[in-house]
């Protein structure tokens, strides 16, 4: 059974507060054996990713076949059934036009002084992509991570996909060449990292790694940063749903499941202002657990992370939600505009009752790629800023130095670096002649 | 001495294959420490703070005395003249000025579905900034870590200052007050770092902790990340000056020497399209470090990191420049503008004679908390980018839910994700009815 919680209760606060710290993820502790990996693959390159590739995926590789070839990708895609392909057209060109409205502008100006200041978004050069194999292979999921790397102007974007047993999912490589991917290579785990990063002699090193990726593919990625960078480690899906009564009790069960039905450890919260329509949406998501496929799975999380919370009104649903700062948030009220306004961290906000959390998933538009346990506080979605950079621009005319030169002068002298203020003394000794 | 490279030389790429992966920084491993430091402060709140505040800093508190009260900080920044005061504020103007600009526009439209989409831009709610104490106090960097975090409309600012020996810096109280900055704890190392993630009885947590600090505060900010946002964490700063001979040798020397006086460990490097230019530029270096106060500091930067590498032409030195990725970039040369626009990887260029790269440390308007050893291929300065967060919109309507349904309904059936497909499926036949 989920928990239920009832804000009029006076022991709300510190079941709140319980629902809030709960650990829902233990990792296993693999830095070590990763690190090992990433040294081998360091110091013999394709030698050792061929090597692991046999022992963990049971697939046979050699430097030449690294990399899908584009016959045996032409091979696979063709596979797709056409309804599939549309569907995933769609979404590709959905993904493309949103992640397009993204790009920020460069801007530049000169100010009273004369000084002209700036900054100049630029792409990375290169990105790499991590693809789970097996089960959670999930084409989306790679229209996610390369269509806004290919919109902020990567000119190399290499994927990794294991294919353990020569198992592999056309749907990924098509999702991959609708996105404009580059080089898809059939490794993965911790080599896989290494080798985007440092490099093989038949994998050139990338700049930045995103993806999503089990206990290994994670240690890989903290352990390369600084090197690359990476984009965030993602934990556990979550949604949370606010609904008044005037909701259909199935659907809302159906927008629950479908973040329980990702993994055991996911989490589906409710919060509602009726506590009927609360017990109402329990007994649905009881009846679809009886039949859904993935049954198993979404009754564990639903019973151990789940939760019903009724509330006063939705000023308290908003507060709430701003303490839990949900990766999905959905609201299914009246005027969800108004709500909307209210509920300031969260990663992605689906608004009204005809805005399942999947259309978000798949179809949308925005990134499916959202934070994690709470980091909507601080954090964002996948975007094109994660693909790009930004370098700020200055140049000084001799009247904007000297304007301005006196005070840096007076600074660096204040903070001791006295080479600092020289190079502006230097200037305007010259200037000032 | 420095090293000299040049490009038509046969050992050119080896040399500088050296140069760009030589390790500048042997960070001592504090993890352990660090740990447990953590774990003292989430368990023990205040009192371990306020120990750990009296073994390293010599400093007995209570948890009245842990922050400044608005008395002390009158009284300090009474004692600041006059002419720094005013440097303080020109430099806390022209950031905020900047910064300004920088702000990122919420947008929102409705596609030919009948969708809207969009998102918004919220700032994070509670921010901490980690001020160093001693030596490398620097109220420059209080502005450029705070002005952000206020322009951003982070409500509560708070920073933690280690004062050992009730050692203050007045100018780093001002450049707080100057910046908006709320509290203010007198607390330091990795116990500042828990303090601010965790949060004690008289230290609420914040969600977004920013600043530089030593191996302590680093590796306390790694273990932190997570619970919290944190910004990069730096290493030792580099300057590249590319300069033709038109430029007057000890300006471009007291450029290099203005990094170089920062750590042992700082790199300053010159590409220059002319060789005896380089070697006016050396012998420049070598005068002023016989009576630089910093001497001994900018003396071991030059001879252990220093380099002077002579190119053939100024598209070579851009090409070179990309691959060093600089945190700072000086272009004096004669097309200034030009050259900037092939010298894409860099945290921050500043253009032409008169631009000193220490104008960009203290009044330039730019931010000087600027991507390290190389990761300027991927990543950025401090921006008001780093305190927001956003939060993507969606919203269909029946007819936008008719139009692209079928696509999520047919992906999540190839993902094998049913309660995706049901979700939308169900909201699809009641609207067939």
């Amino acid at each position: 059974m989920p928990v239920f919680l009832d804000t009029t209760s006076p022991e709300f606060e510190s079941a709140f507060q319980a629902l809030l710290s709960a650990k829902r993820e233990d990792s296993p502790d693999v830095d070590a054996t990763v690190a090992q990996i990433i040294d081998d693959v360091r110091s013999r390159g394709d030698a050792a990713v061929i090597e692991l590739t046999a022992k963990f995926d049971r697939l046979e590789l050699t430097p030449d076949t690294l990399a899908f070839s584009a016959e045996e990708i032409d091979v696979a895609v063709a596979q797709v059934s056409d309804t599939d392909r549309t569907a995933l057209e769609l979404a590709a060109d959905r993904i493309r036009a949103y992640h397009e409205k993204q790009m920020p502008e460069d801007h530049q100006w000169t100010d009273a002084t004369g000084a002209t200041l700036g900054w100049r978004w630029s792409a990375v050069s290169a990105a790499g992509l991590y693809v789970p194999g097996g089960l959670a292979s999930y084409p989306s999921s790679v229209l996610m991570n390369a269509v806004p790397a290919k919109v902020a102007g990567v000119e190399r974007l290499a994927i990794a996909v294991p294919t353990p047993d020569r198992q592999v999912n056309p749907l990924v490589l098509l999702a991959a060449r609708l996105s404009g991917v580059d080089e898809i290579y059939r490794i993965g785990g911790a080599q896989a990292i290494a080798a985007l990063a440092y490099g093989t002699a038949s994998i050139a090193p990338v700049d930045k790694i995103t993806g999503p990726g089990n206990a290994f593919v994670a240690a890989a990625k903290r352990r390369v940063f600084g090197k690359v960078g990476i984009d965030m480690i993602a934990g556990p899906s979550e949604i949370l749903v606010i609904a008044d009564k005037d909701n259909d009790p199935d659907w809302i069960a159906l927008d629950l499941l479908s973040q329980a039905e990702h993994d055991e450890s996911a989490q589906s919260i409710l919060i509602t202002d009726d506590a009927a329509f609360g017990q109402a949406v329990t007994q649905a998501v009881e009846k679809r657990l009886e039949t859904l496929q993935r049954r198993v799975i979404a009754g564990a999380s639903w019973r151990d992370y789940g939760a019903v919370i009724t509330v006063r009104d939705l000023d308290e649903a908003a507060a709430l939600s701003n303490r839990i700062a949900p990766e999905h948030l959905e609201l299914c009220v009246a005027d969800p505009v108004v709500l909307s306004e209210k509920t300031i961290h969260a990663g992605a906000i689906f608004l009204g009752q005809y805005t399942p959390e999947a259309i978000g998933d798949y179809v949308g538009g925005p990134n499916h790629v959202l934070p994690t346990a709470r980091s909507a506080r601080f954090s964002s979605g996948l975007s094109v800023m994660e693909f790009l950079k930004r370098t700020t621009l200055s140049q000084m005319t001799p009247e904007a130095l000297r304007a301005i030169g006196p005070a840096a002068e007076q600074l660096a002298q204040s903070e001791s670096l006295e080479a600092h203020g020289l190079s502006v003394t230097a200037r305007l000794a010259r200037l000032n002649d």
